[in-house]
């Protein structure tokens, strides 16, 4: 159970919160909880641990949600949460996202990001699953512990107050189960995920709600530290994959 | 190495064979090698082997592409080629058989099928690879034994000519890699892979081609037939996952 | 939520149902508990739908276990039970189930099973995991919806009272991931996983243990059956995978 | 493409090449080959990557093989390399050798390696496979990308003479496949296969053979060196994985 996390490149990892930064806005409750947003929030639990990234914000009411072309070619890891305004998300812009995922960039997908427009694209299923808004309790618990996104994390991390999800969540098999949630509501959630799509590489973890503060649990924040550490290929070009007509003279046929 | 695949359900199994039937109306060559469209050999091939089944074909140029909601729901497995008109297949329809796939309906994508609207759609990927029509030699290995798609199949199959797709395709590994292909000019290929999306379950299979007789095969029939028998689940009830809000008091807090 | 399961080969199943029969034959409460033994009540579970299936029991006691060369030869899937007397299993018997698993026998391996030594044979690790007698509810929730093990079988089952089964399961990462259970006490656990080894087929399901009536319970006696039938290959010839040296000139240099 | 590998830790790595070193002191021409033994060859390929690394080296004809207790604690990867004398391994050793694993250690098995006690008992399977010494040309094709394994290799890896390796490998299926092999004779073979077994991360290799001088191709030295800095984890406490009784109260259960 370490401190930092090891740095591995010559230069600083660059990571882009987003948010769609409805909730605080519009809620006094949640600007309690989170007075610098919930992107605030998270961009300050990756920053505890991944010291030397340069971490900037971005949210839906920028132009084009703060998700240029300049900005995502100049992003290692974007993370994403969104939850009333799903629909208010510019296609344009998650064809953008999709593209520098393919290309390479990593992508954290937070919560309520479940029913984002660029998580469902990426995944090709509805995404759903049970809920229930009831203060339950969540314990996270780690079934894959040689997994980098797990170094670190206690098994289980305790929330005390969560919203429940449940299965079934309707998304492709993991191709890396690292956590599994328990609710005192007595459901099960597949809670740390893995992906890769193209040549990027993406994480889904559940734990996170504008009504709890769960964005503020320290555990919670070296899951996200890993996750965009796990995520990140700085020294990768970013390139989306290409269809390649091969020459006529396959490799084995030159001498023929 | 058996006969005939076995029956497990009471009633036949309903497999449409969708085409878009482009390159048999348009190039005489095309029309002599598939008399009765690569659609009539896909379905005379699964036919072979699945006696019993109610096999229909469908083709772009068809109202809704003959791909009806009736249609659709009518159909236990669908099949799907396509090549020079990916982007002549209306999105609706697109969407229409995405979503009965996620409803449970079993899907065969084919070959060029790799660049489709459905199967990109459900793999969220750009599904490139690399190609050579160069009369390459294709063999087919089996590398899942145990799978019931490998039932009855030789490893390898023998193609003796066949375009070549080559790594890298760009897809999410593969939740199943049943075969793996090698090219007289050197290059390797995923060729047989299965996914699951929603309830539905994907099979995707590269040999065939308009400009080889590959659907003539009796070794490519035979898979495309267990492709059909694994894919079904007539048993299903047709209905796509959906969010649930579950009742406040939880499964272990009934009695507090 | 069907009835009976289907056939799909011209000849019953064969199925060994294994139990080291100690339990019941030393505990008064037990033996009340399953008065045909452990092995007589999962018998008749999976009897109850695998209607036509030959079901055979064989148990420690017996010479050679009642594991002969003979009976694994008949046996299409073997099921095993056991607790407190995994070393008393001969090690000569243990090397003959994996010889037949690996070239195709099914095997389910139920509860306390996880540290028998044909299972940790199999897997390569320590099998080791949490547990606690304490009366837990288990619920055990599907998360694979479209495997055949999955059929029929409603999600949760609810088990009112079991021994806890917890994470961390030393486990390699399952092939396929049916079911996740959560208990009382707020422990998870992978409780439903298929794994391939050789040409057979592997399917653990951890709910069952002497001191409660958990064989007894209707979905879990589904889950059973429909394990028996989905490890089952009746066609394939037993032979174990073989070295083979290929001949000189290899597939595409016969013609140089 | 980049240069040396990104140190992550504060500590060298600590690495230990083991080689039954049989054919390099009885055949001249492999002597000829790998004048400081096919384990010299590793070592030195690792080390002109991790240029940090503390490298050692053991061979078959040392006091316990080289590989006590001492000697494994002070290890973070292990790299395995055995043909002739795969029987002549003591079994308390790998009994041991297997302990760290699961323990935590890391371990490469290279080529015919396929065939050690300390890999079939990790991975429970036969591991057969395929073979012919016919000066076939390896072309090595990455199928994953975004691997570690993968980084800075290009693909295919162009191997002018090998020892050819085909399917059927009987293994499980790899937990991540990163390279699939072809050979001028037409077969395939899954070259790059990585699982986990308790705690420890395993890489198998299989380019590399006493008669070819593998060792020495510069990208193949490049996978070596990868797969050492995947498998290391330098910051874990070496622990086996171990049986718990949890507390009679359950996480749930405090307050009731």
């Amino acid at each position: 159970m370490t401190g930092s996390i090891r740095a591995t490149s010559g230069r600083p990892l660059r990571v882009t919160v987003w948010n769609e930064n409805v909730h605080e806005t519009t809620e006094p409750a949640v600007a309690e909880r989170y007075p610098e947003g919930i992107h605030g929030a998270i961009a300050a639990g990756i920053g505890e641990h991944l010291t030397d990234a340069h971490i900037r914000t971005a949210t839906l009411d920028q132009p084009e949600h703060g998700l240029t072309e300049e900005v995502l070619a100049d992003t290692d890891v974007l993370t994403w949460w969104g939850h009333a305004a799903h629909d208010r998300v510019d296609d344009e812009v998650v064809r953008r996202v999709q593209r520098h995922v393919l290309a390479g960039m990593g992508l954290l997908v937070l919560h309520s990001g479940h029913f984002s427009k660029i998580f469902t694209s990426l995944l090709g299923t509805t995404c759903t699953l049970d809920w229930r808004n009831g203060q339950d309790r969540e314990l996270v618990w780690t079934v894959a512990p040689t997994h980098p996104i797990a170094e670190g994390v206690p098994s289980p991390i305790d929330i005390p107050e969560q919203e429940m999800y449940g299965e079934h969540f309707d998304i492709p098999t993991p191709e890396e189960l690292v956590f599994i949630s328990s609710f005192s509501g007595g459901e099960v959630f597949r809670s740390g995920c893995t992906f890769t799509r193209g040549y990027g590489r993406i994480f889904y973890f559940s734990p996170g709600d504008q009504e709890y503060p769960v964005y503020h649990h320290p555990d919670v924040r070296r899951v996200l530290a890993n996750g965009v550490r796990w995520a990140a290929q700085p020294e990768r070009e970013r390139r989306a994959p290409q269809i390649h007509e091969r020459p006529t003279a396959g490799w084995f046929e030159a001498g023929r």
